[in-house]
């Protein structure tokens, strides 16, 4: 843990995703992870299969932010490019990792299945990267600089995640407390904007849900100091009360 | 409908996606909506409730695309700034909307409820744009150069979406089609690969899924031609067969 605050980009690539064929599952659960653990994810983006937008995006990410994740990409079929772009966004080249070999070698001579063309495709990585180890199928993903490369498939996703995360550094978690009300936001804003100037040392949101019939609000208040959420909620509270009984 | 590809990204706005507290709904079905039309989205942003970070992702965003649209942050409190950004992204004052004053001003007396100041924030959006109607909670959206600035709540958002839709320019539908198949993407990995190459006019992706005990593969081949897929989607069935024999 340390006193600055490590932030975090995410960077999911799949023309499937953008056509709508396949609903990402990762996003929510990078973004849950990461918040538990005190890193602060700032900006995701979607981009397609496509060489240049790969590149682009991972280079301004990296840039950035402490960490970038990309999901995707990452298999044996010629629509998987991931490495071979991020190879060239580091302006590095794209190898057969000797180390990735040896372990799809003998996962393969194992289940007495052919080490074919394809699949030697999942061993090529940036040259230098090191491995994030795949429990599940084995082709492991990626370390260059700050990026680290996973697979799109959710449970592969999370058991590479589940890899890397004793590997981060980390910054004071983000500590949160909310109260859902009855009220409308329309009915609270005013106040509310008021409470968020005076705890100036918290963040203030509003989410309105819509259930088809009416709607609530849950406020959160964040803050790394827990005294400085109490504070806060006791004040919103306090608001809430006042409103609904006028 | 035209001959040249209209194509779309989507910028979603708000710190309760990023921090995973709320899980984004919204991404999965303008994609599909946007590709039933033949309009194709090439690239998607999630940005936290930052006025610079807003404006740099809806900047960049709509000088490379036809279309671009927003959720988020156009509710009544203070941590919805979405208007505000968007007015400034494009050098504009934000102002009350007349019409959009009075949709409220009507909505709230007939519901004997307050047009609050923090209601009022509702009606602010850039000077010139056009409404987008909000069926369900009045508020409209807007209409800016080429940028759609639409509700986050899903309910309101694909309602939005709905008002919006037939407004848009659209192009030939990428038609599709697809065949799953119990092989790994490691067997079919060279021989489709020589596939794509082969049928140049389509686009031909694999898309792997592991239900924890194994592997799936769905090849879909895309084109704006029914008959360049047919042709396609023959030689994958024969290099299906032909591997499933062996």
């Amino acid at each position: 843990m340390t006193d600055i605050q490590i932030d975090a980009a995410f960077c999911v690539i799949g023309d499937e995703i953008l056509s709508g064929r396949t609903k990402d599952k990762n996003i929510g659960v990078l973004a849950e992870v990461l918040t538990n653990v005190g890193i602060e994810l700032k900006e995701v983006r979607i981009v397609s299969d496509d060489e240049a937008a790969i590149i682009e995006a991972v280079n301004q990410l990296r840039m950035r932010y402490t960490y970038v994740f990309t999901s995707g990409g990452i298999g044996p079929t010629h629509d998987d490019i991931t490495a071979e772009a991020i190879a060239k966004a580091f302006d590095l080249p794209c190898e057969k990792d000797a180390k990735a070999m040896e372990i799809l070698t003998a996962h393969y001579a194992a289940r007495e299945m052919d080490f074919t063309e394809a699949r030697q495709r999942m061993a090529r990585m940036p040259k230098g990267a090191s491995h994030i180890d795949n429990p599940v199928s084995k082709a492991p993903g990626f370390i260059i600089g700050n990026v680290h490369v996973m697979a799109g498939v959710p449970s592969i996703f999370l058991a590479m995640l589940d890899n890397v995360l004793p590997t981060l550094k980390t910054s004071a978690k983000l500590l949160s407390d909310s109260v859902v009300c009855g009220l409308g936001e329309g009915t609270i804003g005013t106040e509310l904007g008021e409470i968020q100037q005076k705890h100036s040392d918290t963040l203030i949101g509003s989410y309105p849900r819509y259930d088809g019939m009416s709607f609530t609000t849950e406020i959160v208040v964040r803050s790394r100091e827990q005294a400085a959420i109490n504070a806060a909620i006791l004040d919103v509270k306090a608001m809430i009360e006042r409103l609904t009984t006028v």
